[in-house]
Formats: C-alpha cells, sequence, structure tokens
C-alpha cells in the first residue's frame, strides 16, 4: 500500500503539476478538463480509463458533454500518495 | 426543441423505468449501477456514449470504479422531456 504523502512531499510533487488542485477533504487532487465537444471528452476518457486499470489505480470521475472533472485519492491511504501524482502525471500527457 | 413533460406525463412514462429517480432540482431522472469491476462498468459506460453522441442527448455522469451514476435532463427545456426517457430507456438496454 502506498503511504500518504506529508504536507512538503504533495506540496512539492504538485509544483510540478500546476493544472491540479489539492482538496483538504478527504485529501485529493482534482482538475478540470475541457474539450472541444463530447466525442473528444470521452476518447480523452478511454484513454485515462487504459492507464487507470493498468495501474490498478482508478480515478472518481464526472462528465458533462465536453468537460471532464477527475479527482484523484488512496482511498486506502486516506489521502494523496505517490499513485495518485504518477497518475495525475500520465493524465496530464494523453490531456496535451 | 423537446417540450418539457407535465409532471403526469413525467409520472406515467417513469413507471416503465422503476430504477430511473425524478430529482426535483433542475429536474432530472437518475439511476445508480454497479458493475462487477472498472472494465465491466467502462465498457457500459462507452455504449452509452455511443447512443448519447447519436441521438445528439448527452448525460451527466460520474464514475468511481465499478459504479457509475447518470443523470438526465434537458437543459435547454429546463426539466425532464421525452428525449430524457428514450435515453434512459436505451441505457435500461444495455446496461441488462
Amino acid at each position: 500500500m502506498a503511504d500518504r504523502l506529508s504536507d512538503s512531499e504533495r506540496i512539492a510533487a504538485l509544483s510540478a503539476l500546476p493544472d491540479w488542485q489539492f482538496e483538504t477533504q478527504p485529501g485529493s487532487i482534482r482538475r478540470a478538463f475541457k474539450f472541444a465537444d463530447f466525442p473528444s471528452a470521452f476518447a480523452f476518457m478511454t484513454r485515462v480509463a487504459f492507464i487507470a486499470e493498468k495501474s490498478g489505480h482508478h480515478p472518481d470521475w464526472s462528465n458533462s458533454y465536453n468537460r471532464v472533472v477527475i479527482t484523484l485519492t488512496t482511498h486506502d491511504a486516506g489521502g494523496v500518495t505517490a499513485k495518485d501524482i504518477a497518475m495525475a502525471e500520465a493524465i496530464d500527457k494523453v490531456a496535451v
């Protein structure tokens, strides 16, 4: 199981992920995405789905037409871990 | 543009869709789904995505691992229309 990052570890990790916001309750990071249309949004979600399944770490996310909001947390650890940071980095790559 | 259903029209339509609950704010219908795992949940979402794009009517939805929650409303009409009922029927078919 991944350990929850300390405040300083999390702040350092998020400095390289400027589009992700930390949410104190329950300890998660979140990013909102906007695409040209629904197929573009869902194509992005499909790429993220494969990353999630491969890594065994799944987002909490929502979609409304061309908008996707992704929240990452490690439920077992009760907060943000290195798994969430790695997932955010991978998501940012496919969102470009 | 589809017209918002009257209360009696909506109640009649939902009597055939027992798994969908009406939400008064802002006037929508909602169903929660639970699948065996994430790939099963996302496969379902993919089928719904194609239905949504084909019909030009898109859900507001969220996913967390094996759970999917779908909310249907017709934003232009400010509530539930025949388009939402048709979409719920189509979703129920692929959820079986």
